[in-house]
């Protein structure tokens, strides 16, 4: 118990999570994505800049979470809800991203919506995990992972990864997913 | 990503949690705690000794688990399930731990029944949370814990801990937690 001696230990606290809706109490910290953020992730740019123009750029994804310190050892996690819709035909979806510290794993658990886990790896693996309410998906170390909401409701998961993990968006920008998520004929096609 | 090449990449895997009854589907491990196994730990050990004989050494808390490589970056996640009762006026309990790496934190977000979340540090600082359904308990690195069960249904959480953090249940039963909780007159003291 050395280290703990020569640091400040911190006191455990509680949050509220509705397990039907999903929604997070008090969040401290609101992040939002809007449809102009996503910029360079669509396969129809011109459809995307349709839709910021016609729909005012609409809200696409937001995270909720109360954070603790970025330490190996503690457990960041967030309320994750992802809006309903589609660019092209393309469902909406959110950027992706590799963790800085790669090796470091990911928990996600569906609370509301469906949908799917895109995930790949640097050396060109790639996966998909459907996801619907009480579905938990496992992103391993060292998979890029982006969520696509293929329902007409939020898809909404609560999602926790290591403290110290970060996140990295650059190198899943330049690499792109594989696969991309579309509806066709009233189906979900992943091509 | 240097590590990556070097080391064999898992594959991604999800499992089903059903959100209403805490239930796993196919877990691949299940730990099973009966009332002999929690001697040493009740301020009243006669009292367990009858439990024990009088009710063919019934059920105490069981987890359920997928497991993950027990490695940092990865997270072991788990089902725990604690039954209604109590020994001699105080509630079910389980034995509680610190982590073998003592610098870990851990996640409970509990998902039926009620109850309480004790904890303790090694130089003496004790804490209580309240635990309900929706309600997300964040131990903090260094704490001791042990969920204690005060509703007359199962206690069911869903569980986070980082892969690397181990379990050390021999210091918190030299030690003792400083907090019961008892049963008095139809209310919950805690002691």
């Amino acid at each position: 118990m050395g280290k703990a001696a020569s640091k400040k230990i911190a006191d455990p606290f509680s949050i509220g999570i509705n397990l039907e809706t999903g929604e997070m109490a008090n969040p401290a910290r609101h992040l939002v994505r809007r449809a102009s953020d996503m910029r360079g992730h669509y396969a129809d740019p011109a459809a995307l800049e349709k839709l910021i123009k016609d729909q005012g750029d609409p809200l696409h994804y937001e995270v909720f979470e109360v954070p603790v310190p970025q330490e190996d050892g503690e457990l960041m996690y967030c309320i994750s809800k992802l809006q309903p819709g589609a660019v092209g035909g393309e469902f909406f979806m959110t950027k992706g991203h590799y963790h800085s510290v790669a090796g470091t794993a990911e928990i996600y658990l569906c609370i509301r919506g469906g949908g799917y886990m895109l995930m790949k790896t640097a050396d060109g693996k790639s996966a998909a995990e459907k996801m619907s309410r009480g579905r938990m998906v496992y992103v391993p170390p060292f998979w890029a992972h982006r969520s696509v909401n293929t329902g007409d409701e939020p898809l909404i998961s609560f999602c926790v990864y290591p403290g110290h993990a970060g996140h990295n968006y650059g190198d899943i920008e330049t690499e792109g997913f594989p696969r991309r998520v579309f509806q066709a004929n009233g189906q979900v096609v992943i091509r």
